[in-house]
């Protein structure tokens, strides 16, 4: 597979990283997303990596550097389900991902978007206790 | 990585499949999206395939049987973002993959789930033309 995929909901957009990002992958993905920020006057990008089970400062700066480029272009990222290790990791790494806002899960991060954006920000139903 | 990501949103479970399956990560798909659908409670699945270039009988076969357990389990099944080098291969290949719902993109998933189910579905903006 050449590209990581971009799911598109309203003015959010949604990335999930499942494999191991090299260089060129990185690169494809920061083009596609800038990209597709302009084209679908996207407001939010919502980075999934639960899958990651760990992370090293190689993938640390992707996401840093995405979420300036999406601020840049004015949308808001949050990366979502991180894993404990990866947590512990970032920190013994001394990665403090500036600019980088986290959330718990996609619920999650769609709550922190929608508190801090416009009322026409998608909806989800959160039945969560 | 051992697993594919499911994210849950409401009630809705998205899947996006990037990865080549094989045996081992189709069965770990099916268990998770099955425990899943119980303990969320979930109505709708929704499976992104955009990131497929070429599609076999494996996993053709794979989504009709997600398709069928979700069934069973009273959700909803809608594939999404089938490339057409893919849909081409699958009437070659003679699957007619029964039971299956197809969409567009990720909205219009969507929209065809929200059309057949309970009014608390999620909204999400749609501004195409």
């Amino acid at each position: 597979m050449e590209r990581i995929p971009i799911l598109r909901m309203g003015d959010l957009l949604l990335v999930t990283i499942q494999v191991d990002m090299h260089d060129r992958l990185a690169m494809t993905l920061q083009d596609d997303l800038t990209r597709d920020i302009i084209r679908f006057n996207a407001h939010a990008v919502l980075i999934d990596i639960s899958s990651l089970e760990m992370i090293d400062s190689f993938i640390g700066r992707m996401l840093s550097n995405i979420s300036s480029m999406s601020s840049v272009l004015a949308a808001k990222t949050v990366v979502v389900g991180m894993q404990p290790s990866v947590a512990m990791t970032l920190v013994e790494l001394g990665m403090s991902m500036p600019g980088v806002q986290t959330a718990l899960n996609i619920e999650g991060g769609m709550a922190l978007l929608r508190d801090s954006m416009d009322p026409e920000f998608p909806e989800v139903e959160d039945d969560s206790p």
